[in-house]
């Protein structure tokens, strides 16, 4: 048996999240072969990583990278400093929940892995619509991200292309669940809550929950999120 | 005593090398509140972070970070790789000592700690004169930098600012040791070469060591460096 095609590989950041877990079941029906990485960064919620090995498991991905980053010590956020009391009620701005930076580190990381694989994209589960409000989640902050991979490396300026995917940043949080359904993935594997416990068991009342909880609604889908 | 002027702080880049030594003391004659950042990512010249230490004491830096990056496990460069030979002579285009989005993942790392301290310039000693020519280190590059900082933060999308400083980025290596000299930097504590030792002497043979060699006979300034 041989196989001709050279397959097209990709970079996948699975955080054990729902919008994460949907993103790499599109990466994988666009015919990637997909090397996922997780980050732990100090984040409250370690069920989350636990949950990205389980996604990762079920979508029968070869290579699974867990990078530990030194960001917990930084502090400035709800996320990662368990002495700023977590927000239970929608406010206006950039909530205390936002990690100085995170998806420009995670990204960074995820830019040198794919290099070092010549992989082709690199796709991440952001959304700018049912989301908190985080800057580095935007359209045109994605479009900035591009610009430097095409500017920052080797392959690129050599005349090869790494293209980063973005296939959830228009959809609200219904239309996601939907797709995700649609591609086989088990929602009752992925953990959303900021903080959740030990077993993964939702708070309910984040904003994170808030944007689940009225996803699976809005989708007619049954919420399979087991809450404390 | 009371000193009514707030503190103007920067993140500064030092990677015990001469170029962010030199860097480090223009930050300081700029008046900025210096905190250094160096990075642990599995480099072959591990006497490379001794030196950095030794730059910021002697520069009476308060605070001194050492971030371990797990980028020697991606591989991919001659400087992470023992298994890659490490080329002693000038090639044609971006030589096997180019570490994939290497700048990328430090100044991600670096607009973190700088949001975190509110500081409103980060310094990086980039040169595109006398360098190996990695596409990571060029005027391009960093206004692309500029540019995702400007949208990735909470702070400038709140109306504040962070500057990526590259006060070296047109300076040829002679003009650098010029002006460190004139700053007072002591570049017998730096260690530039690719390969190093454990004392810090250096090869006298690869890309970075030739740069310096040149760089002292241009300057007219006698050359510490201890070679092996």
């Amino acid at each position: 048996m041989t196989n001709s095609k050279p397959s097209k590989k990709a970079v996948v950041l699975v955080s054990g999240g729902l919008d994460s877990a949907t993103c790499l079941a599109i990466a994988q029906q666009q015919g990637f072969d997909c090397h996922a990485v997780s980050f732990d960064y100090g984040q409250r919620s370690v069920s989350e990583l636990l949950a990205a090995r389980k996604v990762v498991d079920a979508a029968g991905v070869g290579e699974h990278k867990v990078i530990i980053l030194e960001m917990g010590q930084l502090g400035g956020s709800a996320l990662t400093d368990v002495d700023i009391t977590m927000p239970e009620e929608a406010a206006d701005g950039i909530p205390v929940t936002y990690v100085p930076a995170r998806n420009t580190v995670f990204l960074s990381y995820a830019l040198a892995w794919a290099e070092v694989l010549a992989a082709r994209a690199i796709f991440i589960g952001v959304n700018a619509v049912d989301y908190s409000g985080y800057p580095d989640c935007r359209p045109e902050y994605i479009a900035a991200f591009q610009q430097l991979i095409n500017l920052a490396t080797k392959i690129c300026v050599e005349g090869g292309s790494i293209t980063l995917e973005t296939p959830l940043i228009d959809l609200n949080k219904a239309e996601i669940i939907k797709t995700g359904i649609r591609l086989g993935v088990d929602y009752g594997m992925t953990v959303s809550c900021y903080q959740a416990d030990a077993e993964g068991r939702a708070c309910g009342r984040c904003d994170s929950c808030r944007f689940r909880k009225q996803g699976f609604h809005g989708a007619g889908v049954d919420d399979p999120t087991v809450y404390r």
